[in-house]
């Protein structure tokens, strides 16, 4: 209790000075996110002044978004962000990894496609086409949707013209599309509901606009539908942000049932879907049959929301969005506000890099690269680490999550931590979840950005080290 | 008071059901913009309901930042987004015509530099080259601050070696970076300072982060401090967005003498200045000196923004934050969070055309060309004009502003609409301001893609229509 207490200056109404001071123990992380506050009636004791004073801090704090009330319950705090601590030392070690600063790192942690697979040399001879022909027009401003004739390609090429092109937003990527959709349809202390575990930079998103999270375990084919169906049941939910396809981190992918069952759930409890349909393109197992929520969606529920970066170049930054109809205008609008229009020259390269064919030639390409490359690993995981880990097979996309076995006593910090001593980058299943405790057993393998070799030395070391 | 009538459902506390209502008048513009609603007494009389009900869903309109609180005055509607009719046929006019897809008009909405003074083939030429260097490494993901090469030729060329380039941050144009600062900085309710009139673009941003918006009046050498002391004195500011140069839209331009002592009035009042330096580079008038707010912040109270696409290419989208120091981290947090990073090979290519002095030619040869412009236009405004207009001359910019004389009985969006119908496109000054209203004799008129004959003719058919 006490890094409750205050000293009260004079001119500023108490309560006011009181919920200032827990806002700021939250943001310095000595409060942690989801920790009960005092009861009203303790911490009035504690700072000698009236039961509604501390009534009126709590609801202060309510409306800044730095406190939930659960009734019944009492009041909770509801930080910014999480592990803060942990996510300076992880990042700047993925960063320096990542960035080529570290050499000899076996670097388990990429999302994108490794460089060693960029068409550089058909990208550069499309940019010259492209400047060739439109001049000055490459570089000027489009319009708020995106340069019309990549929003035909994509109608024509990955939507079998069953959408409407005045309909796409072109965006800088799936993060940009999370955030515009995020300004257009969260207000703060609005209820949204997320994948138990889910990507932290959709978590982040979130958060910044001050939302109410609610989790809803992932299954082998989805969420978990009876939990979820309880929460809607009590809470108004706005929004539910799902990965359809080798869900991160689980690998997961939705069966068709499971996809129809939320789309039912959406209209009747009034909710919106967004979809981050990010690798797609790369499904190995055969029995994995490729349908979005999107393309199932008959009474438009569903944001779709699809990143050209991770699969293609992270460097282009680029990606694009389908709202439900109602929700476009607003959509431009946000996404004028938050940087106008995303790069004319690049929308235009990657317009004419798929209706030449190149799109299409390079996924078979790298589709192939990373199945074997997959199929390696998943062997060498079940031959090496056997029941040291339990794990599913996601059938595509590019990683595996792994559970430490409750025989061995460890959690995915020590395993991180004793990983990077022996240069291998791993990522700590901590930083999916909302409460970081809840991945503490996990760790999140990806290959994107390893060969067979170095798959085999890494898996290796971490054998080696789960003993 | 019809409008606020509705029937009650059983199931939902009747606070809810009467703020929701409210939240929906509001988003449909039947409540405007800073309309005071209702007595807490005389919509409790009308709703028959107890007056408690009336102050609760009073709060919870405020909580969700639909509604503000004027102490003795009682609640006023906070809307999202004003004039949206209007805008919409503005934007649609202001598209076709800034895309090229109307042509014969004269457009005087230019913001941005003319598509006849890119430095395509130089451009080009640089493109290549950094593919020839680089490779791959062209299209990988930077760190979140940027590629280190651009990051260090800012700071050489652009700042004399005076600021650390681990401190700048490259973004995506200039409004980018102020989404950026406002989601680090600026929580729900919060208070944010602007001057009057201001950019609409920054505007959207702070109202869509549902902050209080106080307008302090624009004086020729920055805003009146008066004013603004009187301000700072009742109420908490956080933020002062400001534009130190050839102001958007008065074309103001700061004095040192002001500038001082905001900086002072941060430092007294804590509270940060967003600086948007958009224009500099095309100062007219000798008199006028260079020197930014950030250069003269000794107490690191300034985030400073700069747009490389409005005076270079608008379509590759790039531009910088140097923040202080203390906010560094949270705003890095934020870039990541709203896409991760700005195009790795735009970034390297810019850096490339700054390095190898193409930068500094291209902005000589800009400016002499806008310079000539500039002076044919004031010469053409005051002789053709005459005393139909009243208008400062900004000494620099791309813009004129101008007062529609009190002795004529028009507004500017009459005006607006007879040019439009002559083919000559205006920016109406109820665009500027956070209640339209106050901008109604105001109108815009930017020389960046009028060539001398198009300027000529614009204003004559513009003196015909005042007459």
């Amino acid at each position: 209790m006490e890094k409750y207490f205050l000293g009260f200056k004079d001119e500023i109404p108490k309560y006011l000075q009181i919920a200032k001071h827990i806002e700021k123990l939250i943001n310095a992380k000595k409060i942690r996110e989801g920790e009960r506050l005092p009861s009203i009636r303790a911490l009035a004791k504690l700072l000698e002044v009236n039961t509604v004073t501390i009534v009126n801090a709590y609801k202060q704090l309510q409306q800044k978004g730095y406190a939930v009330q659960k009734i019944g319950s009492g009041t909770y705090a509801k930080g910014k962000e999480e592990n803060r601590n942990f996510l300076k030392e992880y990042s700047s070690i993925y960063k320096k990894v990542s960035g080529g600063l570290v050499k000899d790192y076996i670097d388990f942690t990429g999302e994108t496609t490794c460089s060693e697979f960029f068409p550089v040399d058909t990208f550069k001879n499309v940019l010259n086409k492209v400047l060739d022909r439109d001049g000055a027009d490459a570089f000027t401003y489009q319009n708020a949707l995106g340069y019309e004739g990549l929003r035909e390609s994509i109608k024509n090429h990955f939507w079998e013209k069953k959408i409407d092109s005045e309909n796409i937003v072109i965006v800088s990527g799936a993060q940009q599309g999370i955030d515009i959709v995020s300004k257009s349809l969260i207000n703060v202390n609005d209820n949204i509901a997320v994948e138990k575990p889910t990507y932290s930079g959709a978590l982040n998103v979130f958060k910044g606009r001050r939302a109410n999270i609610f989790e809803v375990d992932m299954l082998k084919d989805g969420v978990d539908t009876v939990s979820f169906r309880k929460i809607l049941k009590k809470n108004k939910i706005n929004c539910f942000y799902v990965m359809s396809y080798f869900q991160n981190p689980t690998g997961s992918t939705y069966s068709i049932e499971k996809k129809r069952e939320i789309l039912n759930l959406a209209e009747e409890y009034d909710f919106y879907i967004l979809e981050d349909d990010y690798l797609s393109e790369l499904i190995f197992d055969d029995n994995i049959k490729y349908e979005s929520f999107k393309s199932l969606d008959i009474n438009d529920r569903v944001i779709y929301v699809k990143s050209f970066s991770k699969i293609f170049l992270p460097g282009i930054r680029m990606g694009y969005l389908i709202p439900p109809y109602k929700f476009s205008e607003r959509i431009q609008n946000s996404k004028i506000n938050t940087d106008r229009t995303t790069s004319s020259l690049m929308q235009r390269a990657l317009d004419m890099y798929i209706k030449e064919g190149y799109w299409k030639s390079h996924m078979k390409n790298l589709s192939e690269a990373y199945r074997d490359r997959y199929k390696f690993m998943k062997k060498n995981i079940k031959d090496v680490l056997g029941d040291k880990v339990e794990f599913n097979s996601p059938g595509g996309g590019l990683h595996f999550y792994l559970k430490i076995s409750d025989k061995i006593n460890m959690n995915c910090l020590e395993l991180f931590n004793k990983c990077k001593k022996e240069k291998v980058i791993i990522t700590p299943g901590v930083l999916f979840y909302k409460n970081s405790i809840d991945g503490e057993k996990y760790f999140r393998l990806g290959f994107s950005q390893t060969d067979i070799d170095k798959i085999e030395r890494g898996i290796k070391i971490i054998d080696k080290l789960l003993k």
